[in-house]
């Protein structure tokens, strides 16, 4: 019995590692890129190395970015009175189409997670840390609404509220037990104007 | 109003012109390679441009094929005297899982569809015709159960039986209006027992 040639087999075999794609979604997904023109195949494949090399971490900010500092960073029309603290990149973006935050970002990596072993020293807490000066006034903590968003809130919080800057939290107008990246804009919009000191 | 750093925009783009892969999907999958080892993203990026590179088509059958001649078409273990005829390179997998069949393959690259304006020319006909010997005895049209499958088919048997070789259809154990790719591998290989001559 013989099977795809080498190739083809690996190429189905790397695509079904994916999250979401299982071994026939794979099989389909491979003949479309071998099916299309050769440029737009090597445009995948260029744009995954490319994402790999150039891509890294803001030293101010922690968000992924491909020039240090990022680009929100080094935005001189933003408001550097303001820190929004998230977990993850695709948390600043959804902030970002809100088009209601003007300020900086803090971006976590993650949440406190004891079932997972994450503590706090493995989030960019000491980088935040490092932030607060006196041009910073107010770090609205906009983590998941759930249980490890709100430990990793309480836990910030109680370390920045001694440091005299005022600490908010995102309003309940996002769905308690979801996910930011998933509240509509609408939603996340009125729940960052509705945020309250904690 | 700031989106994500080009480089990851550019790598959510590219995946999400795959089929079936939503902007949200596509979101989620450059995130995974981006947390990746590095070696699990390069090694699918890797993997796109060698099977672009590596992979032909055979000059015998017209499969997909890292070699030419193709790894079936080379082995002398195959009966040549029986050629089955498929649309699709993946139909050649399906048909080898059976685990039935021993002879040879014909990939046409398609199917007759006016509609879509495939006429016999685009089809690898000619080269099934150069194939026609005094060796094979059997041209198998394993074309899909649906109208431009059999209009294929019927057009195949209409000029390979003036060359002197039998032309069988496989049985109708497949559903009708199927693909040949999702028939359960017994089903499929009844159909193959089943074949009978048009």
């Amino acid at each position: 019995m013989l099977y795809y040639t080498p190739s083809v087999a690996r190429l189905i075999e790397e695509l079904a590692k994916l999250p979401g794609i299982g071994p026939r979604t794979a099989q389909r997904l491979a003949f479309h890129l071998l099916n299309q023109p050769k440029e737009r195949a090597m445009a995948l494949a260029q744009a995954i190395v490319d994402a790999r090399e150039k891509v890294g971490y803001c030293s101010i900010c922690c968000n992924l970015t491909d020039e240090d500092p990022c680009q929100i960073c080094s935005d001189i029309k933003r408001d550097r009175s303001i820190i929004c603290v998230v977990e993850e990149p695709k948390d600043v973006i959804a902030m970002e189409k809100t088009r209601e935050y003007r300020g900086l970002y803090h971006v976590l990596q993650g949440a406190i997670s004891p079932m997972d072993g994450v503590g706090p020293d493995d989030l960019k807490i000491r980088e935040l840390l490092q932030r607060i000066n006196e041009e910073v006034e107010e770090v609205v903590l906009a983590t998941n609404p759930n249980v490890n968003g709100e430990a990793t809130a309480l836990y910030l919080a109680k370390i920045l509220k001694p440091l005299g800057v005022k600490v908010t939290r995102l309003a309940h107008g996002i769905p308690v037990g979801g996910d930011i990246e998933f509240a509509d804009e609408a939603t996340l919009a009125r729940a960052f104007l509705g945020r309250r000191e904690i």
